[in-house]
Formats: C-alpha cells, sequence, structure tokens
C-alpha cells in the first residue's frame, strides 16, 4: 500500500466569469496549487483534466489546458462523470500513484457554463439523462431532482422551511468564502418568496451556472515525506453508480443508491464511520439533495435529514458541519470543478487553515460528488 | 507489482449502423468479450467507458451504457482523449487492479459517428483542435494531418505512390476481416485517382466517419490464473501528450513527439524494443500516419517509413506486420472504439486464434493509439 497526499489546493474565483477563456480559469486553479504546493509544473508527472461536456466549444480540453499550463509531454486526457468529474478524478489519480506510474499528478477540473443562455444550459443538462425515452419529455435537472423533493416530503414530512434552511445556511457561510460567487445572507423568507422553478424547488433552492477552476496535486508517500509541511491523506475511496434512467431505479425516490453504496466503500476503506467526520462537503446542487445526503451518508436516521438542518446541528458548532464554504448553492457549482473545490476546502480545514470557519480539531473530513442525476457518486475521505 | 491481464475481447461489427443505438452498439462488443472471458457481468468491479464527444446527442454515455449493460451500482465514468480514448481506458483500468482496487474491469469504447452528416462531422472534429486560434480558420482533422504529409513528402522524399500503399495494404487485410467496415481490395490506382479531400491527402487516404465498438476485460493475475486458458498480459504502457497547437509544437511536422515519448515509455515498461515487437497495430487515421507511426516507434529509420511499405515489410511475412485487421482506413474508425478494438486484434494474434492472418509464433504485439490531432498518444505492449 502506497499512501497517497494530497499536497497542494488551488481555487479560481467561482462567478460569472466573461473575462476569462478556460484554459485562464483553469491557470487560476493550477497557479495556485502549484504554488501550495511548493513544487514546480515541471514535476508533475500528469494531469488529470475534468470537466462536463457541451458548454463550450472547446472538445477534449485536456489538450489545450495542458499545454497551456505548460505540462507536455507528460500525460494528460478529460476525465467525465458530469457534476462528478473531479471526485472521479481524485480516484484515478490515487490510483496511478499508488500502482507506481507516477509520484506527482495534478487533478484539474473546471468549468465554464455561462457562454450559454440558461434556456441553452438547461437543455445541455437534460441531455446527462437518457437521450432515447427520458429527456426528450421534459425532464430537465431542476425537474429530476423536484421529484426527488416531493417524495421526500410526502414520505417524510419534509418542509419547504428546512430545504429552506439548506439555502440560509451555506449563503451564509459563502459570505465568509472570498472565493464564493455570492456574498450576501439570505432568509427563509426570500428563499420561499423565489420563483418556481420545478415545484416545490424554488430559485433559492438551485444552484446557479457559473465559471470556476479548482486544482489538486496529488502526490506520493515518499514525495509528500519531502515537501509537504502538512500532507493531508486520502484515506478513503468510493464510486458507485445507479442507473441513469429514473424508471430504472428500485427506490421510493428519497436517497440515492449511488451514494449510499459509495460512502459504504469510502467508510470501510478509511477504518471510520459517520460519527468520525469531523466536516462534510457534500453536493449540494439542491437543498433537497443536501438533506438527502445528511441520510444517506449516515449522518442521521433516514427521513431526518430536513429536521438536521433545521436544528442548525449541520452548521459550525453543530453534530457535523456541512459545506461550511457555501457549498454548490452559494459558492457556485461550476461543474467539472466541484468535487475538487470541496477537496480544497477539507484539505485547507484539516491544515488548520480555514480561518473564520475553521472547524476546531479538525481530523476527518469526507467530500461528497454526485454527478448527473445521481447516477454517479464519488466519496473522498481525507485525514490529517 | 500485480500483474493485469486481458482475459476477454469483443467487437460489434463496424459500420454505419443506422439500426442500433450507442447502448446496443456497446452490448454486442460487451457480450463476446463477457462470454470470450467466461465470467458473467456479475462479476465485473468497474467500467470505463470510451469515447469522443459531441458525435451524438447523448451526454455522458458511461451513465446510461452501465444500465444498459447491467453493471450498476459498480464505479462507471467517461475516459475521453478522442481517438486515443479507449488506449487510455486500459491504462486507467490496469492502474485500478494493480493498486488493488479492483480484480476485473471491462474497458467499453465506442461511438457512433454517422448520425451527423458528414460536414456535421467535419466541424465536431475541427473542435477538437484549439477552439480559440486554430480551428475557426478552417483547420480540419484532413487539413491537419496533410500538412504533415507535405511535410514528410518534402524532407524525405516519401510519395503518394508509398502512402497509397498503406491504403491498398489495409483494405486487402479488412476483406480478411469479417468485422471490418470495407470488404473490398483496391488498388494504388484506386487511391491516386480518389477525390482530394486536402492536398496530398485523397479518398482513399482518409478513413471513414463509421459506428462501433470494442470491449476489453482485463483482471488481476490471481483471477486470470483461475479462469483464463490464455491470459495475455499487459506489459507496456505508455502514454504522453504533445501540444494541441501545432504552433506550439517545436517539430518539423515530420514525426509526433508524444508518440515518441510514450512509446519510449512503453518499451522500458515491457522491457523489450522495436525488434522483438512481433506485429504491431498503429493508429492509421491517415495513410501518411501510418509511415510517421513506422519512424516514431522505431520500426524503420527517420524518413524510411514510405520505403518500409513500398517494400511490403509491413505486409503479414514481412519484418513487421502492421494493421494487418484493416487498420483505420478499412476495419473503420469508430473514434472510441479504436484502442480498444486494436487490442483486441493483438490479443486473438498472441493467442494463436487470428486464423488466415495468423503471425506464426506472435508473442509480442504493441498497440499505438493516437488522439486528436497527435496532442495524446498511448502505446500498450502486450505478451503472451
Amino acid at each position: 500500500m502506497r499512501n497517497v497526499a494530497v499536497i497542494g489546493v488551488g481555487q479560481s474565483k467561482f462567478a460569472r466569469r466573461p473575462d476569462a477563456s478556460i484554459r485562464e480559469i483553469a491557470f487560476e486553479a493550477f497557479k495556485e496549487a502549484v504554488e501550495d504546493a511548493q513544487i514546480t509544473r515541471e514535476e508533475i508527472q500528469a494531469s488529470l483534466v475534468c470537466s462536463a461536456t457541451h458548454y463550450d466549444k472547446q472538445r477534449t480540453p485536456a489538450g489545450i489546458i495542458a499545454e497551456y499550463l505548460g505540462l507536455n509531454p507528460q500525460p494528460t486526457f478529460n476525465v467525465e462523470a458530469v457534476c462528478a468529474s473531479s471526485g472521479v478524478g481524485v480516484r484515478i489519480g490515487w490510483s496511478f500513484i499508488n500502482s507506481g506510474l507516477h509520484d506527482i499528478v495534478a487533478v484539474v477540473g473546471f468549468q465554464k457554463m455561462t457562454e450559454l443562455s440558461s434556456a441553452e444550459v438547461q437543455e445541455v443538462m437534460g441531455r446527462s439523462g437518457d437521450v432515447m425515452w427520458e429527456s426528450p419529455f421534459g425532464t430537465t435537472m431542476p425537474a429530476y431532482f423536484a421529484l426527488y423533493a416531493q417524495s421526500h416530503m410526502q414520505k417524510h414530512g419534509t418542509t419547504q422551511e428546512q430545504m429552506a434552511k439548506v439555502a440560509v445556511k451555506n449563503h451564509f457561510y459563502a459570505t465568509k468564502n472570498p472565493k464564493a460567487m455570492f456574498q450576501e445572507e439570505i432568509t427563509i423568507e426570500d428563499v420561499l418568496k423565489s420563483r418556481i422553478i420545478a415545484s416545490p424547488l424554488k430559485r433559492y433552492d438551485c444552484c446557479a451556472n457559473s465559471d470556476g477552476a479548482a486544482c489538486l496535486i496529488l502526490a506520493s508517500e515518499d514525495v509528500a515525506a519531502k515537501i509537504a509541511d502538512k500532507p493531508v491523506w486520502v484515506a478513503g475511496l468510493g464510486l458507485a453508480s445507479s442507473p441513469m434512467t429514473l424508471t430504472g431505479r428500485d427506490t421510493s425516490y428519497d436517497s440515492f443508491d449511488c451514494t449510499v453504496e459509495a460512502a459504504k466503500q469510502a467508510y470501510r476503506m478509511a477504518g471510520v464511520g459517520p460519527d468520525d467526520v469531523d466536516l462534510a462537503e457534500v453536493h449540494d446542487c439542491f437543498t433537497i439533495t443536501e438533506i438527502l445526503n445528511y441520510e444517506d451518508l449516515g449522518f442521521c436516521e433516514r427521513g431526518q435529514g430536513g429536521k438536521l438542518v433545521e436544528e442548525e446541528q449541520t452548521y459550525l458548532g453543530g453534530k457535523i458541519p456541512v459545506n461550511i464554504d457555501g457549498g454548490l448553492l452559494a459558492k457556485g457549482h461550476p461543474v467539472g470543478a466541484t468535487g475538487a473545490s470541496q477537496i480544497r476546502t477539507l484539505v485547507k480545514q484539516l491544515r488548520g487553515e480555514a480561518g473564520a470557519t475553521q472547524v476546531e480539531e479538525a481530523k476527518v473530513g469526507l467530500a461528497h460528488n454526485l454527478g448527473g442525476i445521481g447516477m454517479y457518486c464519488a466519496v473522498t475521505i481525507l485525514k490529517t
């Protein structure tokens, strides 16, 4: 067993970024990560470029990004699992290092979503569902998750106010994260009064289309021992899939099977359980998703997710702080960047460098990265 | 070091396939590979779905393909390096098994290119060049490779007849491969008289848009020892990149740097050199590419590639048989399937199951899979 550490992290500002091309956004995150790792780009032996497709004109972006970052002739390619792309990238990077193929690997996640109109983005997102039997009938991304929300409300009594509380929490913490897209607190009232997108999901229940990049430098134990002051270890990895079609799922639509399975794998590999996790970054593409994630990851019993946030148990100081960097809802969700950004937040926390939002004596962090309509899920557990 | 074997191979017919969706084409290859490996689909622990993007409407196809193949809840995601996608898939599969994450992994490469018109395909292909500084100026895929052809002709005296000979050879061998798209022999005259696509490349110098899939089942040494009669070992892996932009390349355009680098890595890992290779599958997206590949892989001196094929040294019985399954030019080039199809051919040869085209006592095979405009290259060396 060759241990793998995260030795450098970086992130661009998440925002609407008409000022920067995909290569420039990727560079912002990459430069910060390389400096953080105290290495030079020449030491990087492979780059994994993680993004979803169809948001901009450039096909196969690894080619142009590796060139712009100065990473030729080292191996590079694209990793894609829609919103879980860079979560998957970490798994591949880990295995490249663990198997001895490489000693230092860069995971570069990015997305530029705002070159398209909102309507175009909805159409593109719909096509990450089954284009033969589902998306032609209007199942856009909010519609898919609205079904889960309706089911959870009906089955477990989850309320719109509880969902709104997720948005309130995440917007609150985003004000403490200068890299976050949104910088203003909102109230439950604001959420409830915002316009309906797909009932019961309203504007503030949904994450926004955004641009941004995040980068992680992974390294072998030997390298980390030499150059990292505070290496953070990749202790657990889980990856699982669910049927892409809703009709193919054996579920009552109040849970994501792939999250449950990926979490099981990651907990087992890391030798920890939900109670050992000091903080978590979970995939809150919609408010309801964060509530389902609490339950699927074992932070509370099934059906108790709404109550968990209502009681502020996922705030800093609560039972398990979740998304205290703003999450997808308020930090932004440039699809391919999200998994890497989650891990960046955890690494900063586990190093004790999180400033105003520092979780005291954080030793174990969990990142949960869901892809598409819940058909891919990557869970990564980090330890000091 | 945990060795990794290919224990099963499968391929659909390569052709225009209006009769089948991407999931159905993938299934054809997958079913054959699973049966060849003598396993059940339940034994597969992860699937890597390899394809280029934008040729059909389905985004993130791993989701729907894993579901259709019955592979949930196992990990799955998309691997993309344009034409080298499944060559890269083999590297990831190898590292997943070598690192102990999994024991049996399926690499599924596919593409359905003929849902688009020829003009649309050209536009899509152009966007695997730099969309900011190159492709808007008309650099389609044939145009890029025509530049290399012009340079090689000027620098080394390579002739159009020598290039034509590559097409003649590959069409000849395609007639012996029932899975190949084209089934008729052609002459040098036919090639020279075919219509100009991008001078000096004519119709028969170019591979055709095609549909198809190929699948490999990789397994750990322990598994292979139990169930495989004739395991074929992944002995060498190389992966390298070159700048995506032509203007970013420090070259006289008569060689692909990434091929030279990837080959060096693979030869070193396998402990063999070019003279030890009994047969090779190389990326003949255009006739000129096969000639460059001969030289870049060390099968002859720089500038001697044209002569090598002219003298029929890359025919069966020659110094080094190359693409004796028809190659991309005549077997077809459904982009994401090509790397896996190359390895399928080598595995059949190394098992002694290649029938009319069997290379006697074949023990070492090399697969060379080039991505896009030569910005990615995967080289895989297999041994009995």
